[in-house]
C-alpha cells in the first residue's frame, strides 16, 4: 500500500477546476509577464502556458510551479500541446514576432497573421466557449484576423487596444496633479501606438473636467504644456525599448486588469479593440480601440464617447487606414481550414 | 431614447455569472459575519443571502450593497425566496435556533433538524450540483440530517465540524510560542464543543513534534501546563457568549476559509464533519469532524490520523454518542417529501 | 527549560510593529463592522479596539483573535484602557450615542460632544502623531469638536462626511447604467444625511458627463427620473434602520476605504469632513464634507469643485447651519482640560 | 495660476511614506522578478530599484510605473543613485554575477563579494536601520560578507538560504500526495544548491509524520522512491537553466514571501541563512540556512530542529566547508572602508 493510501481514505477522484481557467499563448517576455501578473493578482487558480518552443515553456512552467506555494496553490501547467488549454474561459494570445528594423506594419501584420491562422483553430477546438484577448501587434488588425479565423462571435474576440496607452495617460496626468490614478478618467482611443488619439475633451479628475479649468488644455498653445504628456506616452514604448530592449510589465499588468474584469464579470470599461461597425459612422467590420464594458461573456457595450467633430474625423481616418491594412492581409488557407462561420456558410 | 441608450451601443445582454456563486442561508449574526468574511476575502463575485425574516434580510442586503464599490463590485442580492440561489456552487447553512437555557442537545438537534427538513429540499431544487456546508448546532448531527434530506452524495455535504476549535487550538499554541499560527499543525477532532478531542500526539510546529521536546506535553502532569490551552479553547465559546451575548467572527472566518478552499479547489485540509463510515473502525453512517482534503467537488480524502489506542477509543465513544442522538431525530415528513435518493429508491 | 526554550534559540526580543497601527474606539455594531472591514482588507497588521464597556470589548477581541489565522496573523488586542492604543497611526472614533426618537440634532451633538471631550485627550496623549477619523453623528459638528479638543492641526482631523452617501450615489448610478461603480465619478457634499447635496453637474461615467447626454439630468422635470436616485440614497439610512434596526456595513466599508488611502498614502479623493475655512467663500472654521486628497499625513488638498451658483449658495447655507449648531455646543471643561493649542495660547 | 492650483486648495506638502519601503538592488532577471512579485502581493507601497546599469534600470522603472494604476498606486522609482533608497525598511540584494562555465565556487564568491563590498556601505549609509536580505550566490558566504561589511547586528542580515529549495521540496511532496503545499511542513537546510540537506525525519503533512507511515521514507531502499523528490529538487535549478537559460520566478516568489513576513512582522518561519554560531555545536560565525522566526526586526529565533546524529554530522560538515570558503574571501578595502563595527573598534 502506498504512503498516500496509508495516509488517506480516498473518497472520490480529485477533479481539475476550470471555472476560471486562463491560457496564455506565447511564453516570451510579454507572455511570462502576463502570466505572473495574473497569478500575482490571484485572478485564476488554473493557468496554462503554451508556446511553440518546448524548452522555453517547459522551463518557465517548472520555474513558476515552484512559486505555487507562495501563490496559495494555483494549478500551473503547459507545454507545446494545445490540448492542455481545454475548457479555458479566457485565452490570451501573446505569441508572435516583433517588428524588425525597417519592416513595414503591413509586413508585420502578415507575419503575425500567419501565426494566428495556425494556432487559433486549435485553440477554439479545445475551448469553443472561450473569450480571446489578442495582445500581439499590430493589435487591431490582428484582432480582426483572429475573429475571422476563430469563428467566434465578435463580442468574444477583443484586442488589448489602447489599454496600455490609456493607463499611461492616466498615470502621467495623476503624477502631474499628485493624485491617485484611480481618480483620473481619460481615454486614448483609435489605434495602439504612435497614431493613438488622446481624447482631451473628456479628461476629468474626480468629476472636474480639465478643459473647464484650462480651455487650452491639451492643445499646442497651452502655456502649461499638458500636451507634453501625449508626447511622453507616445514615445514611451520606443524609449523603454531603447533602454531595456523590449517592453513587458506595463502591457502585462493592463492585460491582467482586462482578465480580471472578464473572469469576474465586473463590467469595468476598457479601451479594447472591438468591432466598430456601427459606431461613429463606421460601416464595415474593423476592429479599433473604443471604451467597452467587459464581462464574462466578452463585450457588453461600447461607449458613445462625446467627441468633437475633429476627433470623429480623426477616428474615421484611423479606421480607414486600418481597413486598408486589413484588406491586404492574406488569411492563408482560410478557404480550406478556416473555422469561421462566415467561410463555412 | 434613454440616457443609457445614448451613452452605449449595446452589443449583447449582460449576463450574471455563477462560476463562484455562494448562497448564505440565515442572515443572523453568524450568517452576516460569514457573508462579510467571504466578501472581504474576495472569495465570490456573486453572493446571495436568504432568510425567513424578510425585513432583516432586505435591510442587510441593502446595507451590504452599499459596500459593493469598496469590494470591487460583487453582485449581492437576496430575500426570502430560494429561487435567487439558483446555480450556487456552495450553500452555507447558518439558519437555525440557538440552545435555550436548560435545553438538551437532543431537543436542539430536533428543532434545528425540523428547520433543515424545511429548507434543504428547496435549496437542492435550485442548485442540484451544490456543495452544502452546515454551520448550525449540533453541527455533526445536523450535517447527517441535511445529507439525508438533500439526496446529495455524502462527499458534497459537510459540517463546519471542529474547524473553529482547531483554529483556536493553533492560535493559542502559536501565541504561547510566539510564532505565526500558519506554522502550527494541530487538530481538534471528534465533536464540536465541550467534548472535542485535542490530538496532542500530533501537534507540531514547523516540523518539530512537541511531545518529543516535552513527553508530558498536553497531559495533566505537565509542569508547563500546556493542557491549560485545551481548557481555554473549550471554554472560549461560553466565555465569549457570556461577554458579548453570542459568538460570530471566529466561526465566520473559519467558514470563509473552508469556502475559499472549496471554490478555489485548493485541497487544503480542514477538520470538517464528514461521513466517518469506514474510518477508525466505525461501520455506520455518522458524521464526525475529521481532517479532510476539500475542493470544488467537496470531500476528496479523509486523513488517517495516527492516533493512540486511547484516542481511538475516545473517538469511537464520540461516534456512538452522536449515533444515539442521530437515531432519535425524527426527520419529519421524510417519507413523503424527502428528496433523498435513498428514500426514493 | 521551557518547551519554547528547547525549541528555539532566541536571538532578540520579539517586537511589536506599529508602522500601520489602527485603533478603533467604540466596539458597537459600527465599530465592529469597521474593525472587520479593515482586517478583511488587510489594511493593518496591528488593530486595537477600545470601548467603555469592558465585557463587550473583551468578548469581541477574543472572538476576533480566533480569526487571526485566517487573516494571516494580525495582532488584535484591546480593552477599556487607552494605553493599548499607543503609537497609533490612525484612530477611528465610532463611539457615541444614537439619536433618540424626537431628539434634536443639537441635543445629539451635545451628547456625543461630551463623549468626545472625555476620550480624545487620552487618545492624543498616547498617539500625538495620529490622524483622527470621526464616524459618530452629527459627523461634521463632531469633527469640529474633536479638532478643538485634540489640539491637532486641522489636516489631521477628518470626519467620514458624505463618503457613504457618495458611495451610495455611485452604486445606484452604476446599477441603473449596468457598469462597475469604479467607473462612476459623482459627489454628494455639504452634509451627511438628509440635507446632503448631489452635485449632478459633475456626474460623469468613464469621462462622459451625464448632463451633456440629458440636460435635465438630476432635475425635477427629467422624464427618466434620475433624481429618484437622490431620494433613494437620502432615505437609505432610514430604510435600513427600519428594516434591520441600525446601519453598519455600508459605513464600515467606506471607513475602511478611507483608512486604506491614509495608511497607504494613496492620495485617493474622498468627500470627508474638512475645515472648509477658505473654500467657496466660507471664512470661519467649520467642518463640512468636501472632496479631499488624503494620505499618511491626513488632508493634502481640497478640490475646488466647479459648482453652479445655486450649488454654491446651497453649500453656504449648509455651512451656516452647521456653524449655528457648532456654536451652541458647550465643550465642557474646555477651559481647564482642553489640550487644544488655541486654548493653551 | 496652474491647473493644479485652480483645481485644488493645497493644505500641506505631499509626503512620501517610508513605513514599508523596500529597495531592490539589481535590476536583472532575478531583481525584476522580485520587484514584480513584491508589487503583485501588495507588500509595499514604496519600491525602489537600483542598478549599476542606468539604461536598464531606467527602462525597467518606466515600464513598471505604467503598471502603477493596476497595482493601486504604489510609488515606484529608482536609478543608479543609492540616495533614492533612503529610509528603506528592507533592502534586497540581487546584484551580482552568475557562475561562469568551469568557475569554482570560491572564485564566484570572491567576485560577488567584491560587488557587495562596493555597494553595501552606501546602502547602510542611507538606511542605517534596514534589514538586508542577500539573494546572490553563493548565498551563505555572501551573507557573511555583507554582515561584515554592513556593520549591522547579525540578526538584521539574512540570506535567502534554502527558502527556494524548501519551497520546492514542499511543492513536490504536495503534488505527489495531491494536497495543498500549505499543509506540508518539510525542511531543506544546510546549504543552498547541490549540497543541500533534506530533513526527511521531520517531514509531516497536516500533523502526520511520513516516516511513521513508511520507515524507509526518504532513504535509498524505499520501494516508493520518495528520495526521487530530493534528486528532482537538487537538479531543478540546473534543469531550468538548461531549458530557459536562468531561473527567476521561483526564487523571486520565495523572496517576496520572506519580505512579507518581515514587513508585516508576521513571525513566519523560513530557512534563511543566519549566523549559526551557537547552534548544533557550531562555535564560529558562519551563516548557514536554518529555520528562523522572522519579523520587522529581522531574526527573532532559530529553531532547534530535532536532527538525527547523522544529520548533525552532515550539517557540521557543511558549516566547515562554508567556513573554508569564507576564510579565503578577501574583503577588499575592508581595513579602510568597512563600516563594520568590529573593524572600527
Amino acid at each position: 500500500m502506498s504512503l498516500r493510501g496509508r495516509m488517506f481514505r480516498n473518497i472520490q477522484t480529485h477533479a481539475e477546476s476550470t471555472i476560471d481557467k486562463i491560457s496564455v499563448i506565447g511564453a516570451g517576455v510579454v507572455g511570462m509577464a502576463v502570466a505572473v501578473s495574473i497569478l500575482g493578482s490571484r485572478i485564476t487558480k488554473n493557468l496554462v502556458l503554451v508556446d511553440a518552443f518546448g524548452d522555453t515553456v517547459k522551463g518557465e512552467v517548472l520555474d513558476l510551479q515552484q512559486a505555487a506555494l507562495v501563490l496559495q496553490g494555483p494549478t500551473i501547467s503547459g507545454g507545446t500541446d494545445f490540448s492542455t488549454t481545454q475548457g479555458s474561459k479566457l485565452c490570451i494570445l501573446t505569441a508572435g514576432v516583433r517588428q524588425e528594423t525597417g519592416e513595414t506594419m503591413q509586413s508585420l501584420a502578415q507575419r503575425n497573421s500567419d501565426i494566428m491562422v495556425k494556432l487559433v483553430p486549435d485553440l477554439v477546438k479545445y475551448s469553443p466557449e472561450t473569450i480571446i484577448l489578442v495582445v500581439g501587434n499590430p493589435v487591431d488588425v490582428l484582432t480582426y484576423v483572429v475573429w475571422k479565423v476563430s469563428g467566434l462571435p465578435h463580442h468574444r474576440v477583443i484586442g488589448s487596444g489602447t489599454t496600455l496607452d490609456t493607463q499611461r495617460f492616466r498615470i502621467l496626468l495623476a503624477k502631474k496633479l499628485n493624485v491617485n490614478p484611480a481618480d483620473v478618467k481619460a481615454w486614448i482611443i483609435g489605434n495602439h501606438g504612435e497614431q493613438c488619439m488622446a481624447v482631451w475633451s473628456s479628461v476629468n479628475i474626480a468629476g472636474v473636467r480639465m478643459n473647464e479649468l484650462n480651455p487650452l488644455f491639451g492643445s499646442e498653445g497651452d502655456p502649461e504644456n499638458w500636451n507634453q504628456i501625449y508626447k511622453l506616452l507616445v514615445s514611451a514604448n520606443g524609449q523603454i525599448e531603447q533602454l531595456k530592449g523590449y517592453t513587458n510589465w506595463g502591457i502585462a499588468m493592463s492585460v491582467a486588469a482586462i482578465a480580471k474584469t472578464i473572469i469576474g464579470n465586473r463590467k469595468v470599461i476598457f479601451p479594447v479593440s472591438v468591432n466598430a461597425n456601427g459606431n461613429f459612422g463606421i460601416t464595415e467590420d474593423v476592429f479599433i480601440p473604443l471604451p467597452a464594458v467587459l464581462g464574462i461573456n466578452g463585450v457588453y457595450d461600447i461607449i458613445n464617447l462625446k467627441l468633437t467633430p475633429e476627433e470623429i474625423t480623426n477616428l474615421q481616418k484611423v479606421a480607414s487606414s486600418l481597413m486598408m491594412t486589413q484588406k491586404e492581409i492574406v488569411i492563408k488557407g482560410a478557404d480550406i481550414d478556416c473555422r469561421c462561420r462566415r467561410c463555412r456558410t
